[in-house]
């Protein structure tokens, strides 16, 4: 950091996001994209005319969007808030939630973005540990300490914190937000939407980045009681009030009107993982039981360092963290079953120079 | 503010954008968005071929538009940041460069969102009143005291400081850093970012979004020495590292591509305002020397509420501030010339209504 740069943040660790390489082709399974282009309905929207209006400011309450949002998810247009990507507002909720009297509580295996927001805001936050199977014991988060965080299902594990316990959690926290990350929801996880009629302490966070193919439109969404979805705007509108541009909002009203499609793709990608999952546990991996559009594995023959070096190198992008109680295992984004294929044919091809390098 | 607002929020006052009209046609003449439309290259560029890779994060590093800006600026592409509209970079600011024992320094009259960011982070401000004739006194800006920012042209009056009068601000805070809001610069001002190169303190901010015709695209720009990009870096990776939409990037791109197109634009925007400059001038208004794509006015016979509210009556938006000092002007922005001919005609069925309400 400069000199310039106020002192507070001389320990901030920023987060890295998986790898994003612009100029080599990998089979890329490392950041959790859908590998289904966008719907045609996207397609056709952002056409000549939409792009000729760019010169002109979008609305930047995007009543449009929010309106087709509200009635997919049975809520209020005043019950929706829009984002450029749902990080930004996981940004906002821990800077208007939180502060030097009220931390935040999340799991010391969840997404790793949550450490940094608090640290960069100053935040006391408790990481509560996982179970031994890496599921979330609920009852740390019950006891109205601070906002709590839950990504559910659960990145990196893919596993699913049951409707009653998020219930429970979010009664238990009568004085304190409640955030519901579920940007891996529609890949076979129940989620808690309809939640936030009964508790107004629930914000649940949603994204067009996975299950609707616009990871690089960057658009987020969150759905919550008026209260907490006019906090939010009123740190948009201090801050950046424009802050989703007029293509990302015309693609995100196609992709609602296009549910039909995306529902699909999602059939198929959890079609998949179930038999790459099926397939690897054949090849003796152990593989968490994700309703995500990833799963984590791990097998003893290899760590997940040289597990994902062994892939990188045979052009295969996957994601390691090296990270305590996770380092051995890596995270591997679902894609097409022809990407699936090239998966499993290069981690076939590393056991086998395992076994081969074993007998030397 | 819901209940579970942190209490320090209490008292923030968000920022108002100029309206942004859905539903009805207006000349729009309020936000100072480019009359003209983008170029052919942008269109050209936001084809199907794009749109398809839009379930593939963007770079988030953006290096392929910061090294067409570099080429565009002289100077490194390590020495630009790129961003979600400029006023992410002045959020990223305040945040970096200002905290408990750094406040903030700007005029008085200025862009009306300093004193939000300044509010909403906890930072002193220091609000220095601008000369009577509109215009910067320096000199309270020469003490290294804390950030200072200055908006050059200043937004709304259109008047600019000349390069000398920067640069002594500039090598006046060898401790603090000056940020030069050049949102407007390229209608006839003079730029600063050669100075990044002998000052590491100054950011220099512009924009797509005025001269550009990419308002609606949602892309600002810093320049400034590498350990300040770091900085704003640093934040964005604590924050939303994939600010910035693919398409967003791409048509950035296309608008570096086609910069003839823009300075022709921008010298047609600057001829329009010099001929509406004059025709009201003999209307009896007094209009502030702009190099901005704007224009400050007043006349004796009503008042700037009066003047606005009469305008958009007759479908003609325009901007005014009810601020000390201001309260009487309205600011307009150029257009094409068909609609300063309409807003030309409406400004004189005002005067000739008042003409014959004084009569009576």
């Amino acid at each position: 950091m400069s000199r310039f740069m106020s002192e507070r943040f001389a320990g901030l660790h920023a987060y890295t996001p998986g790898e994003q390489p612009q100029d080599m082709q990998y089979v890329k399974l490392n950041t959790n994209e859908s590998p289904y282009p966008p719907s045609p309905e996207v397609l056709e929207r952002l056409n000549v005319a939409e792009i000729e209006k760019l010169q002109l400011y979008p609305d930047p309450e995007g009543w449009a969007l929010r309106r087709k949002l509200a009635a997919l998810y049975n809520v209020g247009a005043e019950n929706i808030f829009l984002s450029n990507g749902s990080d930004e507002i996981l940004n906002f909720a821990f800077l208007a939630f939180c502060d030097e009297t009220h931390g935040v509580l999340f799991p010391d295996i969840s997404y790793g973005f949550y450490p940094v927001y608090a640290a960069l805001y100053g935040i006391t936050a408790k990481q509560m540990p996982l179970r031994a199977d890496f599921t979330i014991d609920p009852q740390p988060y019950c006891r109205d300490e601070g906002m709590v965080v839950i990504a559910n299902p659960n990145a990196p594990t893919g596993l699913e914190l049951p409707q009653e316990e998020i219930a429970r959690i979010a009664a238990s926290n009568p004085n304190h937000v409640v955030i519901l990350d579920e940007a891996y929801i529609d890949f076979g996880g129940t989620s808690c939407v309809e939640l936030i009629k009964q508790y107004e302490n629930l914000l649940v966070v949603q994204t067009f980045s996975k299950s609707r193919s616009m990871a690089g439109a960057r658009l987020g969404f969150a759905i919550a009681s008026k209260g907490l979805i006019q906090d939010l705007n009123q740190i948009k509108y201090s801050t950046n009030p424009y802050n989703i541009n007029r293509l990302t909002l015309a693609a995100g009203e196609a992709a609602v009107d296009s549910q039909a499609y995306y529902t699909q793709n999602c059939a198929k990608i959890m079609e998949t993982r179930e038999r790459v999952t099926a397939q690897l546990r054949k090849m003796g991996f152990t593989v968490l039981a994700s309703v995500a559009n990833f799963i984590m594995i791990r097998a003893d023959w290899i760590s997940g360092a040289a597990l994902y070096r062994g892939l990188k190198e045979k052009g295969v992008l996957v994601r390691h963290f090296d990270k305590e109680r996770i380092r051995d295992y890596v995270r591997v984004t679902i894609g097409t079953d022809a990407q699936m294929d090239v998966f499993l044919e290069k981690t076939a091809e590393l056991r086998e120079e395992a076994k081969a390098r074993a007998k030397q």
